[in-house]
């Protein structure tokens, strides 16, 4: 039978292997007594099962406070642990209670983080996955050789739909791949949600039908069920092409009775994500996290950039671009969404080390900052990354290109 | 205008007023450069404000590791931020995606938890709430004098339907009120929910036709979103009264879905709650993440119990009654499910601390295991309530209850 494998980082005051049997026990048939007419057969079908621990360290004080006694000492490990998906069958919600859960209260353990799930290939057969993904959101922004270059509207929140439109204007005719809603603006009280589709729509579509080049603009539809499919609705009915949901704040049924109209292209925003992720020792690390996506049907996601403005490491960064770029099942594929204090300055370092444009590369004021404008950041931004993948550093790039040496000029010193 | 506030506790190596105007302007127009047209006025309409900082004490080391400097102190903090209801409407989701989202992750935070929210009282005619709550949950069940006795159907895993209605006829037999899936449990391959539910509730029927005491089952639905409407209706057709949903695992969106049918009373199982709260200066305190759930509409939510078996303080236990004890706007009354490694011996003591029977009291062992079987063990949990409530210490309940007595007898030395 088929298992599913988790890989955890954990800590524990007690020895690992007793500290792995506990987990395992917990989150399946294992540790309880035996009930009248149950067979130890019965019981090792649905246990999960401890299939590896490494040991790394030991430690004088726990990961996290709170249980700390005296004199005692917390050993950090590796582990795998299986369960037969004859527990769960095809159901995420349930799989996630299972591989997490309860696990993170138990007083075994001063730190549990879940970092990487294995999946078997009959989960193929019960999800469909991105409808767009990598090579969907290549055909709808028509841009093939480089990242597509995209950027969000600020301020945040404020704008009317027609001054949103204005600056849509400028962006498209600026040469934008992408455009997206910020995280804090879905439907406010200057911005109806269906009215500034409408105006952001007819320039995208006005600028479509002259040029052949359709923006994407990821329309943020995060709210309740009924209220996000009218929303998907109303970008379908304005020959919109992409609708932004914010992950964490909608859930995983949610996110995926929107996925599964398969009509619009979802881009993932995480936001939430550092209170999953920021302690070393707790959470669910993020090559463990997008697989959930990818299965729910998620299209784009947010992987922060390198040099952010965050506090995640540019290593973090990079393993979670690659995690992204690795086929799961054979395919499933995600264009990873790079933003958060990017302009062209990055782009050399980003490429060097995942050595991919499959990505959605994100701009803010490196675009309508720019000393020349709007349409001078975008081509900056082109022509960092024709750089990056012909090896250039910075310095040469400068020689080479003009819009980027004002962007170095400009931007340089925040790096 | 009416505005939604939101209390933190943070940690900063800032100075404290300035990470407060950079929370508040990261989460709406305050700190981005104004844009052509922009006025002062619609700024100041969008603009989260600084409400109190209360400040709290400083220390040498960052509460979550990766951001320290050598020399710096970390100050500590209670902070209160408010935002209009003008930004987000009565859209939930990116209610949360301003109060949380992006916060966790900034540099200038080395710890950030959301400990509160106060509503405003419009959302009274946006969301029902919780269609049953304490008084329906009561009603349904037929318990008004004392605290609903529950328990969970174990091992978690295994059982096949026969063997679940076996158990089942022996606690409606033995006089529960309640009884639950594990979390762990929806479908497995030897137990199909539909399966389940047939089993279970013919037991429950008869027992109810024969006595007149409908046993509430929450019957755990959790699942991708037509499915979980499946499992309900299943259940409705059965004549079930309860569907347990995993509020994390199946996120926001999909949970309020379900809970608009109003028919069934809603279960919710917090499982995952320790990875968004564990620690004591990252993710969300119990008083917030309740809240959100009561608006949602869910009926009733688990607190942990005294003298858990999980990491949880019995102070932060209390703090999580008395939040589900506080009505919201009035009312939207909600049912705290006391659980894990309770008997009847922490009755007296979390009767002391709440002042309140309003409960739905969850034992396993403390019943199945009781020397004198299941009956006895739900009379020495109803006994113990009873003692409780007349102010008995378990020495003097001891003395009158005699099934209580062989319950102190055997499971006395673990609390």
């Amino acid at each position: 039978m088929e298992r599913v494998t988790a890989h955890y980082y954990i800590e524990t005051p007690l020895e690992i292997e007793k500290a792995a049997q506990i987990l395992a026990g917990e989150q399946s048939s294992g540790t309880f007594v035996a009930v009248p007419g149950e067979t130890e057969e019965l019981k090792n079908r649905f246990a999960a099962r401890v299939e590896n621990i490494q040991y790394l360290e030991t430690v004088d004080e726990p990961a996290i406070p709170g249980i700390m006694t005296a004199g005692k000492k917390y050993h950090r490990a590796n582990l795998e642990i299986s369960w037969s998906i004859e527990n769960f069958g095809y159901n995420l919600p349930v799989m996630i209670s299972t591989l997490q859960g309860n696990l993170y209260e138990l007083t075994q353990f001063t730190g549990l983080k879940l970092m990487d799930i294995e999946i078997p290939d009959s989960f193929r057969q019960h999800f469909e996955g991105p409808a767009f993904g990598v090579a969907g959101s290549r055909a709808l922004t028509r841009v093939y050789d480089r990242p597509m270059i995209g950027t969000i509207i600020k301020p945040s929140i404020g704008m009317s739909p027609e001054q949103t439109a204005d600056l849509v204007k400028t962006l498209v005719t600026a040469g934008i791949d992408f455009i997206k809603d910020d995280e804090l603006m879905s439907s406010s009280a200057n911005s109806p949600f269906a009215k500034r589709v409408e105006a952001a729509m007819r320039v995208i579509n006005e600028h479509a039908d002259k040029t052949g080049k359709k923006v994407m603009y990821a329309f943020n539809i995060s709210n309740e069920l009924d209220e996000m499919q009218r929303n998907y609705d109303t970008i379908l009915a304005h020959g919109g092409t992409c609708a932004m949901i914010s992950l964490n704040s909608v859930g995983l049924a949610g996110v995926k009775k929107l996925c599964d109209n398969r009509q619009l292209c979802i881009h993932g925003h995480r936001n939430g994500w550092g209170m999953l992720n920021r302690h070393p020792l707790l959470g669910i690390e993020f090559p463990a996290y997008q697989k959930l996506w990818r299965l729910v049907g998620v299209d784009q996601i947010h992987v922060n950039g390198i040099q952010n403005k965050f506090w995640e490491s540019d290593d973090s960064v990079v393993k979670s671009i690659k995690s992204c770029q690795k086929p799961l099942l054979g395919g499933y594929n995600i264009l990873p969404v790079v933003s958060s204090g990017q302009w062209g300055g990055q782009a050399p370092e980003t490429y060097r080390r995942t050595q991919t444009t499959d990505l959605l590369y994100m701009a803010g004021g490196g675009i309508l900052a720019h000393p020349q404008g709007a349409s001078a950041g975008v081509t900056a931004l082109k022509q960092a990354w024709e750089a990056a993948v012909n090896g250039l550093s910075i310095a040469e790039a400068v020689q080479q290109y003009p819009e980027f040496a004002l962007s170095v000029e400009k931007f340089g010193k925040k790096a």
